[in-house]
C-alpha cells in the first residue's frame, strides 16, 4: 500500500512496496521567497523531472554516488529512501542572489574558489544561514560527514561546470542536499535543476533558471524547455 | 597635533604624536539592536574602560598578544593602532540571544564544543553572518589569519572563562576584534567588557552584562561595577 509520506513545495514523497524505495511525483508547481511567492504552472513537473533524470544519470554513470534509481513517468521517479541531513549545501562560482545583496557585491563577480554555504533546513526557521562549528554544536552532522559532502559538492561542480559549458550555459551556483541510507553511506539526493542551481546563457547572458520566476523575467516553461533541449544534445554526443 | 579618527558606538579613536598609538576615549553610551536603541548612561565609560583594562593587562600578562599598552585616564587608553580586519569573532559556550532566537534553540543550552561563528563588520549592510569561505572569497582574511585569531580566541576562551569562573561569573559567550599591526602580526584589539559578552551570575543566574540594558532588566551601571569588583578582588590574590 503506497503512502503520501511528504508533500513539498515541488515534489510529493511516496512510499512503495520496498521500504527502501520511495516514489517522487513533480508538482506543476514554482515558489519564491520561502514559499511566499507561489504559482501552478503547466508543464513545469515534466521538465524538472526531465532534466534531473539526465543529471543524475550523469553523475551515477561517471561515479558519483546518488539517490536516483529511475524514472518511471514524464512525472515520477524512484530513488533509495535516505534520512535527508537538515542541511543545504550551496556552492557558488559567481556571485549572485542573496549573496551579492547581503554582502554588498555586484551580481557577476566571480571566486578565485568557489563559496561554500550552508542553510538549516528549516520551513519554521526560514532556513536561516548556518556555518559548521554551529551544524555540529546542533547534533545535525559530523565533521566527517561534512567532509564527505563537501568533498561530494566540488566532484558535482568539476564535473556539472563542464557539462552545463558544452551546453553554453553557465553553471552560476547549486543547492545540494544529502541523505544517509539505511546502511549508512551517504549519497546525493532530492533534485538537480534549474530550480535550484543558477545558469547563465555564455551567448546571451539571459537567466534560464527559476530566477526567471522569481523576477518574473518571462516565461518559464520554455527556458526550462531549452536547458532540457541543450543537456539531452550534449549527452547524446 | 592629535585628531579625531573616529567616533563610534562606545568610543572615540584619537590619533597622537606617535602614528603607531591611538588614544581611545570610552563614552557614556549604550546601544543595542544595530544602533537603533541608543541611550546616555552616567558612569558607563569609566566602567568599560576599567574592566577592559583589567582584561587586557591579565592577557598580555599570560602573553596574549594585545593592542592594549596603558589607561592613562578613567575614561581613556592608549592602544597600538592596527588595521582592523573587519570580522566579529563570536564564541558561545552556552546557546543566548540571537543564536537561540535563529536556531530554535532553548537560552541556557551548552555545548559540548565552543559554537565559533564570524560577523562582517559593515554598519551598511547590518554586520551580516559569514562563513569563512566567504571572507577569504571577499579577500577580507587569509586562512592562516583565520587559523591565528580562532587559535587566539580559543585561548582567550580558556583563560577568561577560569577568571571569570573564580569572579562566580560564567562566561556564556564574547565577540572579539583582532587587527593587523604596521610589521604585520595579528593582535587582540578593540574592547573587552559586559558590553561585548555575556556573564551569568553562578548563584542567582542574573544578567550581568549589556543584556540588562537591551532586555531592560534594571540599573547597566550598578551591574557593571559588580563585574569590576569580583574581577579586581579575584585579581587582587
Ligand atoms: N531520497 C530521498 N529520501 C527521502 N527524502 C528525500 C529524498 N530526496 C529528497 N527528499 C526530501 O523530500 C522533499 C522533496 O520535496 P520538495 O523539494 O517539494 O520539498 P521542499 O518544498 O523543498 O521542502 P523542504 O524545505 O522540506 O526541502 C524534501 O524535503 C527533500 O529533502
Ligand atoms: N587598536 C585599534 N586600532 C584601530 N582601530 C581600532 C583599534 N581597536 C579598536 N578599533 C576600532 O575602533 C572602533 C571602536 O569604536 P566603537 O567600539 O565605538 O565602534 P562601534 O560603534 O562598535 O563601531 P564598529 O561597527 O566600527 O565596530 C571600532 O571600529 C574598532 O574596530
Ligand atoms: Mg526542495
Ligand atoms: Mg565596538
Amino acid at each position: 500500500m503506497e503512502k503520501l509520506l511528504y508533500t513539498g513545495k515541488a515534489k510529493q514523497m511516496w512510499s512503495t512496496d520496498n521500504p527502501q524505495i520511495l516514489r517522487v511525483v513533480y508538482l506543476n508547481q514554482a515558489t519564491a521567497l520561502n514559499g511566499k511567492k507561489k504559482d501552478k504552472i503547466e508543464g513545469k513537473a515534466v521538465l524538472n523531472n526531465a532534466i534531473s533524470t539526465l543529471i543524475f544519470q550523469y553523475l551515477n554513470q561517471v561515479g558519483i554516488p546518488t539517490h536516483y534509481l529511475e524514472q518511471i513517468s514524464p512525472t515520477e521517479e524512484l530513488v533509495k529512501k535516505v534520512e535527508i541531513i537538515p542541511l543545504e549545501m550551496v556552492t557558488r562560482n559567481i556571485a549572485a542572489g542573496h549573496f551579492a545583496s547581503r554582502y554588498g557585491v555586484k551580481e557577476g563577480r566571480s571566486f578565485d574558489q568557489p563559496v561554500e554555504e550552508m542553510y538549516y533546513k528549516s520551513d519554521k526557521l526560514d532556513d536561516p544561514f548556518m556555518n559548521a562549528s554551529q551544524a555540529k554544536a546542533l547534533g545535525l552532522v559530523t565533521q566527517e560527514e561534512l567532509d564527505v559532502m563537501w568533498n561530494l559538492s566540488r566532484q558535482v561542480n568539476f564535473i556539472l561546470k563542464r557539462l552545463f559549458a558544452q551546453a553554453k550555459l553557465t553553471l552560476v551556483d547549486f543547492k545540494l542536499e544529502f541523505g544517509r541510507l539505511a546502511d549508512g553511506p551517504i549519497v546525493l539526493a532530492d533534485e538537480f535543476s534549474p530550480d535550484n542551481c543558477r545558469l547563465w546563457d555564455m551567448e546571451t547572458a539571459n537567466h534560464m533558471d527559476k530566477d526567471v520566476y522569481r523576477r518574473d523575467l518571462g516565461d518559464l516553461v520554455s527556458v526550462y524547455q531549452e536547458v532540457y533541449r541543450r543537456l539531452q544534445t550534449v549527452l547524446e554526443k
